[in-house]
């Protein structure tokens, strides 16, 4: 054996090369430097979409003590079947069958994933393969164009209005589709607008896929979380004649964030989506499933009686959350958010007008909001939109005013003269 | 809106038409019907590699309270980083570090992982993409392929040898790597062989790889799984020269398959794997890694006192488990087990030409056995071998003994005149 031989460094495969998220760039490049002194204050976190951050939003009890029983059962601890364990299954189909608007699931229409971010992944996957396109939308979860990159689809984005809450530019969406378009993801309600679409706007959607052909894939990660006076409409309820494969998981609502439990659901009502089950099947071998236990768990976790006091808490806070930095926000010049109605998010747009030279962009506006307050928030363009902050809305009430009350010196320090 | 308007079936993608497990293919397919009376007689499964199947081997107390503890505390129901929780990393990098053989782990160099499953497609896709090759054991676990191909990474076989101790044909293995390969995977302790190689020929492994400039990926899940006299070597601790990513997870040791904790450990000895690393930080943000809850308890799973009587009585189970297959399987003519020195597998070799036309190979062997006898092994055509089939010792021995009657009940009803 030769010692002391000579290697170069090992590249990196392509796949990796084209793997990238750029929220982790960011977060991870920390701090950046800056001629004022550096913050001595606590760090408040508007920027992991965790609502489990701060402890004040917490998983039911109830749902512990599921878990607790299912681990001293060890029923829990062997491999489920790669789609889920059946009794997962068969909750999901239970939970999210809808049969006054045609909604009609079986176990088998349901696919059990690596959290919601498995799910995405799946659901891309079973669609598009290399040199596929998919429409995606701007500002979005960036989750969808790393992933769709690192498997050679084309992620071609479609605007979101935030003059039009947040509604899809259904013209642009329309003339984005091609032959090799394979799927129009949808996300709704949105991750980061903080938006709720109309029946009629999903309608809208739903009329464009039906004219190409294409099949939905429909984010609704944040379903139920949507304030007074909103409904969610779920794409599939309203999907007469397109088929429509719904992503959802437990992390948001029920606040596990960390178990990485999602779920792919497919709504077939023209029976179009054989090979595309088909296709779950088998990518769903790749990963074997999530965890089991929980699984286990799922039957308890959707329908314990705990829930709706649960959600009604849940719902609550956000919104009293969102309508508070709705108002700080726009008490102060050179920002302006645009109304939230769900999820747990605020985008608050802003004018570098107004702003001297040191905030220019917003990679200005968060390096230098990090260095100077040590506030944390995540910039639009992450997301696709410029001049644009998003803000988290789970942490407790008072840390939000402080964050602003920071924001706010912040801002007054940095107009233009 | 056009009603009624009329779709094609929506086709999978190339990716998950190329995603095939043959595993779920063969055991979904159920029983195929034969022209003898169906058995009656309870199921026996010595087919799925899951030690928690008949609840004989269960992980230790000490694992759930850890369990319980962390769900109580609420610390890991939120995000991790997408490596995994720095307490996990840090687990890993203690348990791991051999510093008597050069081995020296920081956290920075642990990957937290989606199972075993998971750990092989980060390894693989951080070294290999579409249309560069790897070396994989033949007969292996059919994960390494479905995964390959599925990238369009082009799975070379080498052969290992039931007559040499399941070592690997080194000339073979020598002389399948060219320009386009990326990564020698080897897997010791092995699925399904049950072998454990010798230190020199993990060496003789290693020379080829440092020949040729290629890493090696170790998948090592049944590490510490050896019998009486044996001695499991890992790659990294022999390995001077060159980089190793080794695969490891709870599943086997710990008994939790299910849970979904694995992991990529990287040893760099030369310096050279530092796009390596920043690949797997990119693959990671894909499903934003494992349970955090169950990463949280890794330390007491790894360390606590518990372990090392659990460890013997693992051991010694499968060990004797081991042995009754051994003997019970070489006193039926046309069986022979090749002698197994870990993991929780027996190769059973069989000579189909003292068998009837009823079993001319393995396809005939498992289908029969299961509708004659409702004994179910595998195959082991499915793993690469031909008139082999491999038995799960995890059962219960008197369980193991049942079967092997039937077996050989089997066997005598089938016997050429």
């Amino acid at each position: 054996m030769t010692l002391n031989t000579v290697w170069a460094e090992i590249p990196m495969s392509d796949t990796a090369k084209n793997t990238k998220n750029p929220i982790r760039g960011l977060l991870t490049a920390g701090v950046r430097p800056q001629s004022t002194p550096r913050s001595t204050k606590s760090i408040i976190n508007m920027s992991m979409g965790d609502p489990t951050v701060y402890g004040n939003l917490k998983t039911p009890v109830g749902v512990l003590e599921a878990m607790h029983k299912h681990l001293d059962s060890y029923k829990g601890h062997g491999y489920g079947p790669a789609t889920g364990l059946n009794v997962a299954r068969q909750a999901l189909a239970d939970k999210y069958s809808d049969p006054e608007n045609g909604v009609n699931y079986t176990s088998d229409d349901t696919f059990l994933a690596t959290g919601g971010s498995g799910a995405i992944e799946l659901a891309m996957a079973a669609l598009c393969g290399t040199g596929d396109s998919i429409l995606i939308p701007r500002p979005g979860f960036t989750l969808y164009k790393t992933q769709a990159v690192s498997r050679g689809i084309d992620a071609r984005e479609y605007d979101l209005l935030p003059e039009n809450n947040w509604q899809a530019d259904l013209a642009q969406m329309d003339s984005l589709i091609d032959s090799t378009t394979k799927a129009i993801l949808i996300n709704n309600p949105s991750n980061p607008c903080g938006s709720n679409w109309s029946k009629q706007h999903i309608l809208d959607i739903i009329a464009i896929a039906e004219k190409h052909r294409v099949p939905i894939i429909s984010d609704e990660m944040y379903e139920q979380l949507v304030f007074s006076g909103q409904v969610f409409y779920s794409t599939a309820s309203l999907s007469k004649n397109v088929p429509v494969l719904t992503i959802g998981g437990l992390a948001k609502i029920h606040l596990v964030p960390g178990w990485r439990i999602g779920w792919v659901i497919v709504h077939d009502p023209i029976n179009v989506m054989n090979s595309v089950k088909a296709a779950l099947v088998n990518l769903c071998a790749i990963l074997n499933g999530p965890n089991t236990t929980v699984q286990l768990a799922m039957p308890e976790i959707f329908f314990g009686d705990f829930n709706a006091a649960h959600l009604d808490f849940l719902k609550k806070t956000l919104e009293e959350n969102a309508r508070l930095v709705e108002k700080k926000a726009n008490s102060i010049k050179g920002l302006r958010a645009i109304t939230p109605q769900g999820a747990m998010y605020v985008m608050i747009l802003f004018d570098p007008d107004v702003f001297d030279d040191s905030i220019n962009n917003d990679s200005d506006l968060f390096h230098t909001l990090l260095w100077e307050e040590n506030v944390e928030i995540l910039p639009g363009d992450i997301f696709g939109l410029k001049n644009s902050m998003r803000i988290v809305i789970a942490p407790p009430k008072e840390i939000l005013a402080e964050a602003f009350d920071r924001i706010e010196t912040f801002c007054k320090r940095h107009y233009k003269n």
